[in-house]
């Protein structure tokens, strides 16, 4: 309700967008940062006559309706990113601003303004708390984002209380020292004008992306207003009921709306759209005819989301030949092959480039390079995996970098990538505590199980440069969803039996016959460790490069058993948890809590990381009469 | 290297500490936020006279070392946290100097200042680009915290190379924009007199924190000085050998300290730390006389670290004829019996105290009311966790307060307590896809292998108030590592069997026999749905309630054989993903994706989590002839 008169100015006086085609490339993207308050945003499409019906309204937060209690992307026409947990929805416009300005400085030409949109955002106090805001903020000032418009609904209340309780800070300075432009307006309950005048200031303004604070009361015009009892809790029929009187509204009447409004939003909002994208279809009509190959590619990237037909064909390609490095240096390799001719395929690192190996021939993307695909995020975890949410919202493909330790300080935006099925592959090295000198603080032991565990995203860890190859493969074929590729600091060599094509197989056997006694099933860099191990053991045991145990999970029960056979002995081995591998193996070789700091040697001999103590352990579960299961 | 005169000057002139009692109670604490320098920091150890010693220095980052890559608090003497994960320090100082408030808020009396340290903490870019620090110092301006003085390497290079290259917002803007003092200091190199007033002026402020931002050059003095190569990779030799002859000494030596050295910071440091600490003793002999229970107290908290004698005696307790709630609202009642007779238990929310039912009686810690025990941490989760790293690092036992959807926005900092041994205990509400209408974006389905695998954490779910009243105790008494509490927001009735005492084995059966043949094994709001479902199934059945599977891990295999008998159909059943189940059951019961946005009614049918959809599993099961290991 505080948000209504802005919602109500914007609509119908600001935003561009085509109920018709809510997919038309140059709409303003609108973005609800305080998801909770998406009854508002739901009413807004449902009156501008996007396909949010009223008896979609009526089912709100209802099963199998398309009105949940925060908005989502897939599920929604109109809405066009996943928001809810605070302070995404800000992070979310940075990236749709930052892929705006991307695709105007590729393919704008003179008189040609293809993509000159504005990426607008609403966000609560909450929003404003959360660290991933103040990091993708501090990146949009750097940046220079004048696409980018965040109206702040200052209303002073939080679930707790007043936001006097624990957010007494200076939030316009704050947004001016990011290098941000901003409008503070006292009248966001009514005046209507002054609202619509900061939006139009905000709108033309060039150089600075714009923070408008809006002094609002929660709960505008009700009785309960300006209390934090209208936070979550329905206004209950009493309260309503006086609110809609004091409106000139019938009490009685519930999800009623009169012909006058759906009017209103009819000519001063979808009119407006349909005519503008007119307009725009025309311009790209004529572009068409001058800029064949651009409008082609503009049209595939943005409308078809299609690959390049032949890009498969550039991946690079490892033998047991290639030259041996660690399966970061791999990871960047292959991702240099597909960047040069995937030109949707952008991203960069959280400060950890020289690391993480992702550089490619590109200019930095940068307030004078917008055409640049290499982003410079800076330590900004959490920002940057919710700033390439937005870019992949915006149809491109990102990839984001820093040390596999790293994905959890930014999990609040991992996972709404695989909730809101968005493409983003997280290029994750320094997998295991094998980076060595650095220590445990850096060193990934429980995140394996977190990302296996989650719906709808692809934990890849490859052995060597034909699985790093495969995996980048199937990460990018894997439009519905992010991929995590889980890559070496230290030399992993390239092991006869794997296989760039077989990783989709998720587990696949590269040593030994169906029949042996023992198997052992390794991810990443301790494949060939297990290889080095069953030379020791003899002729008896398998090793099985399992590098996507999600995939190994879809595949055939006959496949499956034909990998990790009932009556083997099957022995996991992976530097991390055990945790969740005993759905695979019989005994499990793993970190048994935190790494240490130490040269790799000294770590490989500490946690029984070598050939000689894998096949020890083998040998001993063989001498002791292990159970083999018959 | 870049640091180097900063700390030169703080420990010489303005740190105070002794180094042959490093855990004296009003030594400032220090704390390395940008925890890849720890080289200097460990030096500084070693010249003051800490139990660093020169094979120490020379065994940095080697396995078994006191020196690991990052700083680690229960490894090295003179370490007050656990530090490197970058913006984690800022926010454990924050911590600490709200400790410190509290402490001395509670303990000082007029002409007795038990407690007027300050907290004095360095960091880097790095530090202040993460979310987690802009949290934390939002909330630290807030609150007024003048024991906090952080100073800033302004070096103007990351790993990535330049700071221009994603960082250039005005930094002490913005901390004056959160209510801070700043002060910047230009000549961070030379000016040993410049650094040693801003630190002095920074001692003395009154009503805001202070940030010093100090202009360095990184690697300065040496002939890489100011590139991005002297961030991680170390100088070589003849770099060294360089800027040793440059600075007048002995290029040929190495770990070569003369006396004159030593002498100086012995005198500077050590013998002005001695002498405080004597006159503080002599102070608190005579608090010890005049206010004899405080200082008792006071030993206690600080020193001792014991609980009160009879604390557990005051815990509520629970039968299956209490009021029936939620498990968070037996939480919140089992948390205020506890706060009643253990002052040192401190916390709060992230702006969700009437969702988390944490309140208790007691004001909040506000800048007018230093000695409430009521956190107001405002949504941000990551510097709650952060914070309160540095409240137990401080002495105290803190809780924290969000939906367990949530833990993830702060798992660098989670992890980060169980990694340095400290208490924390996480109050996590709404803990499954139950929660209802919020939807998927706050329904928490792949964290509980997050926190299961995670070494050195403790994860409860328990399923009644006995069980919330047993896990609480055990999270208490758990003084060596945090505890997640997981509890739900629907209502779960007292069940028969369970029994708070028998939290601590993790798991154990609740009902039917040690020769049932099928054996339903649940956590929290699902084990009186196991119940149910047992009652339609027969005698034959068993259920097992597991409030933490990592306390059943550590049984006996007797015990566990037990409870889970090898020949009897074992089911689990959880309201999450059932990754890692397959550990300790045949068949498992779970949230196969994402959840959705409904009344649990509907939410319950949906996903099988009715009495009646159980039982048929279970039935389904055996009519198939259910391969039952003999």
């Amino acid at each position: 309700m505080g948000m209504a008169p802005v919602a109500h100015v914007l609509w119908s006086r600001h935003l561009n967008g085509n109920p018709t085609d809510s997919a038309w490339t140059n709409r303003d993207r609108f973005v609800l940062s305080n998801g909770h308050a998406c009854a508002l945003q739901y009413c807004m499409l449902h009156l501008t006559g996007y396909k949010v019906g009223m008896e979609d309204l009526q089912s709100f937060r209802q099963l199998g309706s398309i009105t949940p209690g925060h908005p989502e992307k897939h599920m929604t026409d109109g809405i066009e990113v996943t928001t809810g947990p605070l302070g995404q929805g800000i992070a979310n416009g940075v990236g749709l601003a930052m892929g705006a300005k991307h695709a105007a400085a590729t393919f704008n030409e003179d008189g040609f303004p293809l993509v000159d949109h504005k990426v607008i955002v609403f966000c609560g106090d909450g929003c404003l708390q959360e660290g991933v805001s103040s990091e993708a903020s501090s990146l949009a000032g750097h940046l220079k984002l004048d696409n980018l418009i965040v109206i702040y609904d200052d209303n002073s209340i939080t679930i707790d209380g007043p936001t006097d309780l624990s957010f007494t800070e200076d939030v316009p300075a704050r947004y001016r020292a990011y290098g941000w432009n901003t409008i503070e307006v006292q009248g966001g309950d009514l005046d209507l004008e002054a609202i619509s005048g900061a939006i139009k200031v905000a709108r033309s303004h060039v150089g600075q992306p714009t923070l408008i604070s809006l002094k609002t009361t929660i709960g505008y015009g009700c009785s309960k207003a300006n209390t934090h009892g209208v936070h979550g809790a329905p206004l209950g029929d009493a309260v309503l009921a006086d609110f809609k009187t004091a409106m000139g509204m019938d009490a009685a009447k519930k999800f009623d709306v009169s012909d006058n409004v759906y009017n209103f939003y009819k000519n001063s909002f979808a009119a407006r759209g349909q005519e503008m994208q007119d307009a725009w279809n025309e311009m790209f009509g004529r572009y068409q005819s001058q800029f064949p190959e651009k409008a082609k590619e503009f049209n595939r990237i943005f409308n078809l989301k299609a690959l390049p037909a032949d890009w498969k064909a550039n991946v690079l390609k490892y033998s047991e030949e290639s030259k041996i490095g660690a399966t970061r240096n791999y990871g960047g390799d292959v991702l240099r092959s597909i960047t040069s001719v995937v030109p949707e395929l952008i991203g960069g690192s959280a400060d950890l480039t020289p690391s993480n190996k992702t550089n490619f021939d590109t200019t930095d993307f940068q307030a004078t390079s917008y055409e640049g695909r290499y982003f410079r995020f800076g330590v900004r975890e959490h920002g940057m995996f919710a700033i390439s949410n937005g870019l992949a919202s915006y149809g491109y493909i990102p990839f984001t970098a820093t040390f596999l330790n790293f994905i959890t300080y930014g999990w609040g935006a991992v996972r709404l990538s695989a909730l809101s099925h968005i493409q983003q592959i997280f290029v994750m090295t320094h997998d295991s505590i094998f980076l060595g000198e650095d220590g445990p603080t850096h060193q990934p032991v429980e995140v394996m199980p977190l990302m296996r565990a989650c719906p709808n995203l692809l934990t890849f860890r490859p052995a060597d440069g034909k699985e790093t190859a495969g995996a980048w493969i199937l990460a990018m074929e894997n439009r519905g969803g992010p991929s995590v590729l889980c890559l070496s600091r230290q030399k992993c060599p390239h092991l006869t039996g794997t296989d760039a094509e077989k990783v989709k197989m998720g587990a696949y056997r590269i040593l030994g016959d169906a029949d042996a006694k023992v198997v052992l099933i390794a991810t990443g860099s301790e494949v060939s460790l297990c290889v080095e191990a069953a030379a020791k053991l003899g002729d008896s045991v398998a090793v099985v490069s399992a590098p996507c145990l999600e995939l190994f999970d879809q595949q055939s029960a006959a496949y499956q058993a034909s990998v990790l056979p009932a009556n083997a002995l099957k022995v996991s081995v992976e530097a991390s948890t055990t945790y969740g591998w005993k759905g695979y193996s019989d005994h499990q070789i793993g970190i048994p809590a935190w790494g240490a700091s130490a040269p790799i040697k000294s770590l490989r001999e500490k946690f029984g990381f070598t050939a000689d103590a894998v096949a020890k352990v083998v040998s001993d579960l063989a001498a002791q009469g292990f159970n083999i299961k018959k």
